[in-house]
């Protein structure tokens, strides 16, 4: 059974339509929900998500995103092949990070109408990314689906900035739990700081710690998530909640050494 | 492999509950949600739900649907064979537009109590729905199940009515975008207005497009949904919060022409 | 094909990581949610979700639940054995009641490294607990896991009292339908009172019923849940909200007969 992925901002209900429309077309399609929960159009946080879990998919699976605010206007529906997974969505920049994550990347414009349903202006992800997705799994040739193109849509997930000691970041996630992850990559934060130091966040001082239980119940800390960026959590509390970070808003991180934050 | 779909008013964890039962009678059943997220008790909304998708699944798919205000009263357990598909449920008008949707339907009472489980007072979908479903998918004559029937309740979800150039209509469903989606069919709305053209909905005047990124981030609009229904949206931002409309509230649509809304 | 379950406290997306890995060891594995939307880090409430579902999975099932405070710390990952069925999750109580259910346990230390991934210090889901459970669908040896224990961190879920007529308990779950479950077991409650009788719970008159729907609606009753335990409902409405009772809060319940409550 080949694996497919599903990463929606479509809450309920719709995801179900593309399950159908896959296994119309493969009914030994393995279908896996990455999540359903993106915020409405919030193209980078869902390129996150389907960045953070990728590279435990295995070889041959393909990823189906829909966060698709465009949907019915001119941007053109893509297929990806990198690093033997493949990926079906819009073109705009949702798919990129995830799949430059695993190499080298071949962009195809989808153009084969044949793969096609009959497409309507608002649901694309049912008319044209769920029945690629499905041949795909089904063992068509990548190939198949339309023309190579180079200037699809591009959102690079790790363009956080070093000047000295400091770093500028932004929020690219809020997890269910109210962890606040940036695009802060693991080997920047290691530049400036290590394990057991307090930083100071955005104006707070936080310790930058291996694991949330090394605070007190509630207590802040800053680590590097199991995603491989920093991230601000509070032990078995809601980080976004008690310091009122939400997604998108700009973090700076710096060492606090014998100074004030 | 045969699909078995689940719709509910569960939320989480209770629908597990179906999943084990199904797969310790047909553990070859792939067992695809249609929604766990129904609102309690609203019947005409998992009717909907049901409705909006069946079409888009396989030949020999079982539907388990559960939203039942009325169990452990006397309210019968029913099965329905339509177009290939089949249903099972509870006698509550719940499966009715769903399976005329297929085409012809067959109505059963379930009466085969070799087909249950010890039935407790709260839970049929665990003890009576899971298992008849199972049982189906696994191959079971249809005509196991009990006898035929011609009472059942049934519900008309497209009962919106045409007068003049003015339709009145009422809410169905709120998808978790916070759209809205009338009971007024594509058919009625291409009778009173062409896209391109405004309308007054409900006293607001919106205008009639193809998709959502016609209009201005946030601005509202009327299109014909990917269900075939009327749909109130608003482009990256929720219609039914913007608007103060809900489930079950009516709707008046007519041509705007030349006056006032 | 074997199935594994998942009981987290993730919300979305971190469950999409254990199901890859999972897939990754064995792509024949089934994988079923459980439910992820056990409250953050409270481990009562995820044991009852484990406990309530899990005799009705087939023989075989392998379970994985991650609801781990103490992810990271010294707090050990551990594998139980108990009629035909696998648990796999951290030493916090989580997993033995669920086990207790299917008849004697064997509890092992995880300790086996050839199972393991490259261990994180937040996310053991990923790299400890679901290889270790793929790799028991698999067909694995249960012995290969590691050493015998007998120093667990043990919960009882049914440690409600009675003292002559009256019951002290308390709430265990809150369900989406803002059902309120008791510890209350049902061999307890039917030595202090009959169906049809009223019963002062917590200081207020409500009666004991076999279902919902024999109460007008939103009123509230008490009743014997589909889980076996005592359960305090709305009819269509929301206990917990209508009531202001939470999960953890304590619970009294005595035969009302002719006294006020």
């Amino acid at each position: 059974m080949v694996v497919i992925t599903l990463t929606t901002d479509f809450g309920s209900l719709y995801p179900a339509a593309l399950k159908a429309v896959i296994l119309q077309i493969n009914d030994k399609a393995n279908i896996i929900d990455i999540t359903h929960s993106i915020p409405p159009a919030d193209i980078r946080a869902g390129a996150f998500a389907l960045y953070s879990v990728v590279e435990y998919f295995p070889r041959g699976t393909v990823h189906v995103a829909v966060v698709d605010p465009g949907v019915g206007t001119r941007r053109r529906p893509i297929a990806i092949s990198a690093g033997g997974q493949y990926f079906v969505g819009p073109d705009n920049g949702l798919l990129i990070p995830a799949a430059r994550r695993l190499g080298e990347i071949e962009v195809y414009d989808i153009r084969n109408e044949k793969l096609l349903r009959n497409v309507s202006s608002t649901f694309h992800g049912r008319d044209i990314f769920a029945p690629v997705g499905a041949y795909l799994s089904g063992g068509m040739q990548f190939k198949e689906v339309g023309n190579k193109i180079d200037d699809f849509v591009d959102i690079d997930l790790e363009k956080a900035e070093i000047c000295g000691n400091k770093i500028k970041g932004e929020v690219v996630f809020i997890d269910d739990f109210g962890n606040i992850i940036t695009n802060i990559p693991q080997e920047m934060i290691l530049k400036i700081a290590n394990h057991g130091e307090d930083l100071c966040v955005s104006g707070d001082k936080m310790p930058f710690l291996r694991t949330y239980g090394m605070v007190g119940i509630g207590d802040v800390l800053v680590l590097i998530g199991s995603h491989g960026f920093l991230e601000i959590s509070a032990n078995q509390g809601n980080a976004s909640r008690v310091l009122g970070i939400e997604n998108r808003d700009k973090v700076t991180v710096k060492p606090l050494g014998k100074r004030k934050c």
